[in-house]
């Protein structure tokens, strides 16, 4: 591996440790690097604090002047809530950049390395380009599309099934494919359930990791607002509940849950909660990321909407069978093979017992 | 990697290439060394053919004094259509022996071993055992338990469909996956499927090789035999077809297939096609495997009756949704998930787009 590389993946390395706590931004790290020697290191650690070039800028002091440094994503040209890392970077005296990412943003991609060649800063781009993307799919996605990036989990048999024709489910894969699936909970900034899995199994939603985990907003598609205040995600105050509604819901409803701050009621234009409306809006508020988690009626209009990005699949090696039994996304379906999206694996692994599938739609 | 497990390596390749073609036997291969070099090469072809370390001794010939032999499976002990291979490599003159798997027969194991070591031979076993063993996995079985080796093929979505709601499935997989999945006809003594696969596909079910491919039996599960005789099955006679019914079919019925030598139409003892029943038929007739390609109902069956002894499972990228579409295990299903049956993944690899997973039932 060549030594720009050894430097970049090391950053990459150290970005991936922040996944899922710097949103809306996106996960970046920095190493400066002088006589082959690590002098600085930095990420950035969560929106509105410094962005990871200036943390590795400040560590490494005077030993930035006449560098290198090794960033995950181009430096930022514009006055944000900080000032342009692209400026830092000049003003530090660095001789040499090694970039992964380009800038997302179509309207300021490449003007960081503009700002710095201008500068008489040598710049090299496109250094382990793919893993860096990887890190920020969520953002990249938000950046372009002003749309939350919707991965849809599930867990299922080796024959497709999430329960068993008499509804067992608890449980079909491992202990350790189900911690997996709560770090995704902490890399998203939403998890969006339908209130049919809420009345079956009143979950809490929360991030369930070992010291630490950040909660996400918990959305729940209720287009009849049947969410009694009793569920846990009302009762439950660790995470905002976001419940989206159709039209057709009275204020009286709304107001049975003003004792609950954390509880916002959001109904939509439609009779019937729409994708297509609920993603522009949870685009609006912000939310990059949403973790799409049951059930499948729900997992299902998002399918025919076309707006899953990412699947993550665990699969348990067991035949459970059964027409009857429930699959991972139900509801009405595609109905012609030629209308089904494709998507590209990823990766696969195995967790525990079980295999793990992630796929990305597929790049028209 | 030390020089024994090389040339076993070498004979496992080797012998990788015969699976398939020497039913009721095991897939042999042996490599005979002098002064580290090959002097000696040989697979075993066919059954009523020379074994492997017949053709190995007789490529090496005067070479074979005082040589080393490397072989997959311990040679064998007993007089069946050829004499005993461990006599064989006794009389070549050979100093030691390396072997994989011992010879998988309660009732012989290590006898071929204990006629080579009282000759004075040095013998060491279980060399790469693991990797050998998997090459005759399903000849094992049926030694041991006198039934055939159940494998199930099934192709689906991510989201575990092998159809649209509106029933159409050609094509899922990709080509390479159909193509891969075309190998374990090959590999198999017989292929398997129900009535109404038969009804809606009219498939031939031959082996669609370039250039090779042996026709495996084609069975198909049909209590009331209503197969038409316009069927491909019956039309087409490049393979024995296998009709099992239950026991009220008349022999008029029966009588109608009498123009086409190569069906076999065989009732069985109870109204419905019990699975036990068949699958201990088929052993009595030295059928070792058996190929379970479709559809659901069938597959059930199997599954319920615990007969399933190793899944090949191709999953294509793509989300189809549907509580309708047809998943690979239909019919009644396993109730409660304490009585399904555990498998362990036995491999995972992209084919294409997609990925195929390899399961094997878990040993009590």
């Amino acid at each position: 591996m060549d030594r720009d590389k050894r430097y970049i993946s090391m950053a990459i390395q150290m970005a991936k440790e922040t996944v899922g706590q710097t949103s809306p931004n996106p996960s970046v790290a920095a190493v400066v690097v002088k006589d082959n020697q690590v002098v600085g290191l930095g990420v950035h650690v969560k929106a509105g604090e410094p962005h990871a070039e200036v943390h590795a800028l400040q560590m490494a002091g005077e030993k930035a002047e006449d560098a290198e440094i090794f960033v995950t994503l181009e430096p930022c040209s514009h006055y944000g809530s900080t000032p342009p890392c692209a400026k830092a970077v000049i003003e530090a005296g660095i001789r040499r950049v090694v970039i992964a990412s380009n800038d997302p943003n179509p309207k300021v991609s490449g003007r960081g390395i503009e700002m710095m060649e201008q500068a008489g800063i040598e710049v090299r781009t496109n250094v382990m380009k793919e893993e860096a993307d990887a890190l920020n799919r969520s953002f990249f996605h938000f950046i372009q599309t002003k749309e939350p990036f919707i991965r849809l989990k599930s867990a299922m048999s080796l024959d497709g099934k999430i329960a068993t024709s008499t509804g067992e489910s608890q449980w079909i894969t491992g202990e350790e494919a189900r911690r997996d699936g709560h770090r995704y909970r902490h890399q998203s900034d939403a998890i969006l359930v339908g209130i049919n899995t809420v009345l079956a199994d009143n979950p809490k939603l929360t991030t369930r990791l070992e010291g630490r985990g950040s909660h996400p907003i918990r959305i729940v598609l209720d287009t009849k607002l049947r969410i009694p205040p009793s569920a846990q995600l009302i009762q439950n105050q660790e995470a905002p509940t976001w419940i989206f509604t159709g039209k057709n819901v009275s204020q009286a409803e709304v107001d049975t849950f003003k004792p609950y701050p954390h509880v916002k009621i959001i109904p939509l234009n439609e009779e019937k909660v729409r994708i297509g409306e609920l993603v522009s809006y949870l685009g609006e508020q912000k939310v990059t990321s949403v973790l799409v988690e049951g059930g499948g009626t729900i997992a299902d209009a998002f399918v025919r909407a076309g707006k899953v990005n990412e699947t993550v699949t665990y699969i348990a090696p067991k035949l459970i069978g059964g027409k009857d039994a429930l699959t991972p996304v139900g509801g009405e379906g595609v109905k012609q093979l030629k209308q089904v999206e494709a998507f590209e694996i990823l990766s696969t692994e195995q967790v525990g017992d079980d295999i793990k599938i992630i796929s990305v739609k597929r790049e028209e």
